[in-house]
C-alpha cells in the first residue's frame, strides 16, 4: 500500500535528520541511534501511550526499529553528502509530517475516538517526535518557535477526518489531505510563513517565573 | 459538585499561567496552547499513565481540552491585565495545587491502591504539570528549587486520606484538606517560607557528574 | 535470591548518585528525593509503560519507593563522606547497570517479546533512569556523550538472552552476563574507553537546526 511505503521512507528520513542534530552535538554512535529512534517513532509511541493502544507498533514489529537504527547509522557515513541534499530532506520531513498525521488519525478512528481526539492524535503523531528530539538535545522545542508545522498537521488531520465523514474513499482522501498538507508546508518553507508569536515581557517583575 | 467547579477553574488558571511562561519565551500561538494543555492536564495524565488508568480524562471528555486551549488563547489577549492580577493567579494556582492533589488521591483510592501510592498519586497530579512546563521551556524545574509546593501537596493528600480513613464524610474532608493546603501555600508565599536545600559542591573534582 | 539483593542495593546506589547531582544544583530536599526516585526507578517504569506491563513495580510494592527515598535523604547527611567513596559508587553504578538490564530482559521475556525487544527492554531498564535525571537537571544526557554505558547494557542483554536460548540455567547465565558487563564497564572506566563520536558541523549553514 502506498501509505505504508511513504510511512517507511518518512521514518528513515526523520531518523536521518535527527542523526544530523546528534552529530551537531558530537553525540556518540549510540546517542545518534537513540535520537533517531526517538524522533522517528516517538510521536506514534506517545499517541499509543496516551490512548492506551497496546502493543506499540515497534514492539509488535521490531523491523521498524531496525529501519530507524539503520537510517541513523547510515547518516554517519553520508553526512557530508546529505548537506547538499538539504532541500530533499526538508521535503521528506514535510512528507513525514503529513503521513504520520494521517496514520495517527487512523489509529484514533479505529479506536472510536471523538473528532477532537482524532485530530489531536494525528498532531501528536506528526509533531511529538521532534519535540522529544529537542528536549533530549536540551533545546526549547522548535515546534513552539513559529514554524508552520503543527498547523499543517492540524489542517491535514481535519481534511482527512471531515473528508472521510463526507463519504470520500479512505485512499483518495488520504492522498488529498497529504497533498494539501505537503503543499502548505512547502509553501511555508519557501515563503518563510510563520505563526504569530505571543511576546510577553513583564514590565515590573522579570523574576516571577511561575 | 463544588469540587468539580473548582477543578475546571483551576485547569483554566494553570493553563493561563503556563501561557504567560510561553509568552516570556516568545513562543507562537500553537506553543502557547500546547504549554497550557501540558501544564494543566499533564499531572493527571502522568498519574493515569503510571497507574494504567485508561481512558485518560481528556481523551474521554475532550471538553477539558477545549477549556485549557481556550484559556491559553484568552491569555494572549489579556496578558497586560493579568499582570495586575498576579496575586489572584498565585491564589488560583494554589487552589489548583490542592484540588488536583485531591482528585489524584480519589482516582488512586478508587483503584484500591495502598496509602503511599494514594499520596504519591495526589502529589503527581498536583505537581507534575509544572515540571513538564519547565522541561519544555528548557528550565530546571521550579518544583525542585525550594518553594513550599510539593510539601503542601503531600500534606493535603495526607489530611484527605487519613481523615477519610477516620470516617469523616468525603465532601467535608475534601474541603478541610483543601483549606489546610491552601492556607499553608498562601502563608508560604506571603512569608517566603522555603524548603531546606541540599547544597553540595565537590571539593576535589568538579567534572565528575555521574 | 541473589539477583534481588543486588537489585535493591543498586536501587539505593542509583538514588544516592542522583541525590549528589541534585545537591550540585542546590535542589531542595524534595527535589533530591524526586531525582533519586526518577533515576533509580525511571528505567523500569519507562520499560513497563512502553510494554504495557501493569502494575508498575513500585506501585505494586511501594517498599521500593521507600528504599529510594530513604537512600536519597541519607545522601544529604553523608555527602561529604561519599566523596571519598567515589570509586565504590562508580562500581555500584556499574552493578546497577547490569542488574537493571537483566531484570528488564526477564520482564520482556516473560511477556513473550521477540529478541530485539528483549534486548531493547534491558537497555531501557539499565539506561533510561540516567537520561531522565539529566533531562530534569537540564543537561544533554551523559548517556549520549561517549561513555561506554549503553553498549555495556546491550552486551549484557545479548549474553543473557543467547546464553538462555543455548540452555544455560537462568541463575548461572545471569551471573555470567553480569560478570561480563561489570568487567567491561570497569575496564571502560579505568582505561577511559569511549564510543566513537559522530562530529558533524555543517559547512555552509550553521543555523539550520531541523
Amino acid at each position: 500500500m502506498l501509505l505504508h511505503t511513504i510511512f517507511v521512507i518518512a521514518l528513515a528520513a526523520e531518523s536521518m535528520t535527527a542523526a544530523l542534530a546528534a552529530g551537531r552535538r558530537n553525540m556518540d554512535w549510540f546517542g545518534v541511534c537513540v535520537l533517531g529512534c526517538v524522533t522517528a517513532l516517538g510521536g506514534g509511541t506517545t499517541r499509543d501511550l496516551l490512548l492506551g493502544h497496546y502493543p506499540l507498533l515497534w514492539v509488535e514489529q521490531p523491523a521498524y526499529l531496525l529501519v530507524t537504527i539503520a537510517a541513523a547509522l547510515f547518516t554517519i557515513a553520508v553526512a557530508r553528502v546529505m548537506e547538499r541534499l538539504k532541500l530533499i530532506f526538508l521535503l521528506l520531513d514535510a512528507l513525514g509530517l503529513v503521513v504520520f498525521t494521517i496514520t495517527g488519525c487512523i489509529v484514533a478512528m479505529e479506536m472510536g475516538q471523538p473528532v477532537l481526539i482524532v485530530i489531536v492524535a494525528g498532531m501528536i503523531t506528526g509533531c511529538v517526535g521532534g519535540v522529544l528530539r529537542d528536549v533530549l538535545c536540551n533545546d526549547v522545542p522548535l515546534l513552539f518557535s513559529g514554524e508552520l508545522y503543527a498547523t499543517v498537521s492540524a489542517i491535514t488531520a481535519c481534511v482527512f477526518y471531515f473528508g472521510l465523514q463526507a463519504g470520500v474513499p479512505i485512499d483518495l482522501i488520504a492522498l488529498i489531505a497529504m497533498g494539501i498538507g505537503f503543499t502548505l508546508r512547502t509553501l511555508a518553507i519557501v515563503f518563510k510563513i510563520e505563526m504569530p508569536r505571543f511576546v510577553y515581557s513583564p514590565v515590573r517583575d522579570q523574576s516571577s517565573k511561575r
